[in-house]
């Protein structure tokens, strides 16, 4: 039984942002992927969307400039046939404070001929905002 | 073939949420039911974790006293025997100042005999406090 093209890519990318190993990662993303990280792009300038493999491995670039992942813990994973979800619980450090950082991210995937071609994923954005900042946001009741 | 137990859980979900009735919702919710919506309790208190079906069901109530549903479009799906995974986009109202809030929520379901006994939600929960809000958070650009 082969592999499933969601951990050949996760691997890939853990070595890309930890050991900025990105040949193993180019060779996993297709040439026309579509990448979207959903989140404050004024805060973190490697959220938002990206369109083909040179964008994807730009931004995967900047998030290795940025973070350090010490964990990861797959608390949910399915898997079809060229495609996979999964909600990922990361502990992590921000490079630029020495901070930590933990947050989950849902992902969806799907992959063509074995590659990724298409990736979106949420995250809990207000948590991560609060935690990089290292303060709390004030904030209203509203129910 | 016998319908995904999560087109019947949506059904009755998206039923007690626009039309407060419940009796679906509850026929399709297991006793023991662990379900969490992850994002600030502190603005959102029907955010956070619920045990037991009693608890699912009063957060459901809570929900809808606060939005209701125009429109959704499911992005992704994937479909396991007794589990699920989904990014579904919606269109709501928030009914105390009548704004319209538009969220992505990724959500991981586990069924138990065809009833959910377990559901974890991801929001882009900090696009959601601004749009709440009406007016951006300023927030440094850390990249």
């Amino acid at each position: 039984m082969t592999e499933h093209s969601l951990w050949r890519f996760s691997r890939a990318l853990h070595r890309a942002l930890n050991e900025r190993q990105h040949d193993d990662l180019a060779a996993a993303i297709d040439d026309n992927v579509d990448w979207a990280i959903y989140g404050p792009i004024d805060m973190f300038p490697f959220f938002g969307a990206r369109h083909g493999k040179a964008a994807v491995l730009e931004v995967c670039r900047q998030i290795a400039d940025n973070i350090r992942i010490h964990r990861y813990h797959r608390e949910a994973v399915m898997l079809g046939v060229e495609s996979a979800a999964s909600m990922v619980r990361y502990s992590l450090t921000a490079l630029d404070t020495n901070k930590p950082i933990s947050l989950r991210i849902a992902l969806f995937a799907q992959f063509h001929n074995g590659r990724l071609s298409s990736m979106r994923m949420l995250i809990d954005t207000f948590d991560l905002v609060e935690q990089t900042l290292g303060h709390p946001i004030p904030l209203p009741k509203i129910a």
